[in-house]
């Protein structure tokens, strides 16, 4: 028999496990939010993942369930583990990608570097540490934010106070994170793979380049990231996904500081839009492999297959139009260059596609993939 | 809207058109000819591909036909065309690879080097033709014959005897075509791909290792191809890309011969099993450049990602459980090796799937290729 994997969510991430699901003779079946999805060809069961009945249901068609997002609610995911369900990663592990309050409080405790940070519930706390950090800070919510929401640089206290009023109206209390503005020179990712068994992988630190929030672009390998700035990115991916106890992919969004540090940022417990260079450019793909870690199986190699690699996303997409309008000319322009389509509507600030280029001169990679980028804009 | 490809045949070359489809945004339709076969994921149709009305009904849902296999009939493919709906390759082009004794008349006529050949329809004209070629030949059924089937070596007339029969119980007549045993050192094929308005790409020639007549293993590059084998090798799969106005994706078999000349033995008017190198080894793959070609797209770059990729068959698999069965083993020991299954039953001589490694030292990647796949024998 086939190995069967389900996947909770239906977007461009599930959408991407499928090429690998094919190569390596996996079924993947995916529960969609909804009809149209980006991960359709998958998509047999369209249901609410908020569900759990919904949720049973699929996953009792299927070896292991992993996800295409994080916001599946852990009580839903405790329920599949008490059923015996396997779950990667696990509601323990999730919930500090769930949660970042509590992922700024455990990587604390583990002794990772993270910047300055407090847990705030109100304008009084989130005053006093404006106070005692240069009267600017980065206020986020601790739950729901992606790509630039749920997050706000504030200069006076008074800027968070309809989060506050937010929370104070849910209900349940809670609180703010509110963390140092990092003086960073550049944010980097790493990716990590590891499975159920123990057994972890690497791939090189990348450099990823932010706009409104937003990755735009990601170069592959960080520059000058050999030696040190590699060995202690893959060190900190290492202690948080063997911490955490995180099976599948992880992504650590970091700073590199203007005096060399590296503090952790975000956590992403699943493929991520920093790794999606390695589709074209390395051995063991983001999406390859965690099919292979959720599944218990021997991860992939995850060196590079040329020196660099750089991804652009496709955000947005033409205005007229659709992404395979724009082949014509982008493909001819651009013949070494890998285009992904995600199948979804063009929408202003929407990712719905990348382009990968690879090679051994950067600044030709980067061109190639800038400029095929651009046929997919105006 | 996404471009629709529909394709005729559900087997693993539909299957591996499913990535690359999924990567540039391509809805992929196959009309599999039952549930479960290799491409089901992308099979939303189950019929019979001799039927013309439900061929029609499955056209009209896509924006171009095309093939997992040459056996459509010609009156089918005349009458998509009569009806306005792009088929690609076309019954004209198609007609070659469906009919072997047409295809070598018109590569005698088109000047490309063949094998003496003729076309026998008695076991006289059979015995004459062994007469003048040392007593020895091979004789193939013009249609139907693949994998070894229909193909036979010969030393006496009436050894071809069964397939005259036959031939004249089918009523229409018909010859069988006789061929020279070649003296080849090695076998090659050269992979090409030709868009309707004329764009065409060509890989690097490859040696291919038959066994039992089944490909087993192929080498890319061919060793010691550079310069005259490759520069021959492409221009006579560009003259009848051209000659046929073949459109997708084609394979041309060859011999090398003893005295260093290349003959055409066999045309595969679709990606083939000689060209599945070039999912992992080259920055375009087959399936990938069979979309583009036949949606009349630009097409992409044929260089190798690194100097030497080497795909292993695997032929049979497993006596005992599934391929998946032997990854805990086989994907732990060859962590650079790329697998992929066909989805399958593992069954004597049936492909099932292949492994393909790549990298810049020959012996160590074909290595690494075979040792990988005898993991999923015995």
């Amino acid at each position: 028999m086939q190995p069967r994997i389900g996947v909770l969510g239906g977007g461009q991430l599930a959408r991407m496990m499928i090429p690998p699901a094919v190569n390596l003779g996996i079924t993947l079946e995916v529960l969609a939010e909804a009809p149209g999805m980006s991960a359709e060809l998958a998509a047999h069961d369209v249901g609410d993942y908020h569900d759990l009945d919904t949720v049973l249901a699929f996953a009792q068609t299927v070896d292991v369930v992993t996800f295409d997002h994080e916001h599946v609610p852990q009580a839903i995911l405790r329920e599949l583990v008490a059923r015996g369900i396997p779950v990667h990663p696990g509601p323990d592990a999730l919930l500090y990608a769930q949660d970042k309050l509590l992922m700024r409080a455990r990587l604390s405790e583990l002794g990772l570097p993270v910047p300055d940070w407090a847990s705030v519930e109100t304008s009084e706390e989130l005053g006093a540490f404006l106070a005692s950090h240069g009267g600017r800070a980065v206020v986020k919510t601790a739950r729901g934010g992606y790509d630039g929401k749920g997050v706000r640089v504030v200069t006076a206290a008074h800027e968070a106070d309809d989060w506050f009023i937010a929370l104070a109206e849910d209900g349940n209390g809670g609180a703010l994170l509110v963390e140092e503005l990092v003086e960073f020179q550049r944010e980097l990712a790493q990716l990590v793979a590891r499975r159920p068994s123990g057994e972890l992988a690497v791939w090189p630190v990348v450099e990823t380049v932010q706009r409104g929030g937003v990755c735009a672009e990601v170069l592959a390998p960080a520059r000058d990231s050999a030696g040190n700035v590699a060995t202690m990115a893959a060190d900190i991916a290492t202690a948080i996904a063997e911490g955490l106890g995180v099976t599948g992919v992880m992504a650590v969004e970091l700073f590199q500081t203007t005096d060399e540090r590296l503090l952790v940022n975000e956590l992403a417990m699943r493929p991520h839009n920093s790794g999606h260079w390695t589709i074209d450019g390395s051995t063991t793909s983001q999406f390859e492999q965690h099919l292979r870690a959720v599944l218990d199986l021997p991860l992939g190699a995850t060196g590079t297959r040329d020196d660099w690699s750089v991804m652009v996303n496709i955000l947005g997409g033409p205005q007229t139009g659709s992404i395979a309008d724009r082949y014509p000319a982008a493909l001819a322009a651009h013949p070494t260059v890998k285009v992904h389509a995600y199948g979804k509507e063009p929408r202003p600030g929407r990712k719905v596609g990348h382009v990968t280029a690879t090679g051994n001169d950067l600044d030709e990679v980067a061109y190639q993939a800038r400029a095929a980028e651009a046929f997919f804009q105006g």
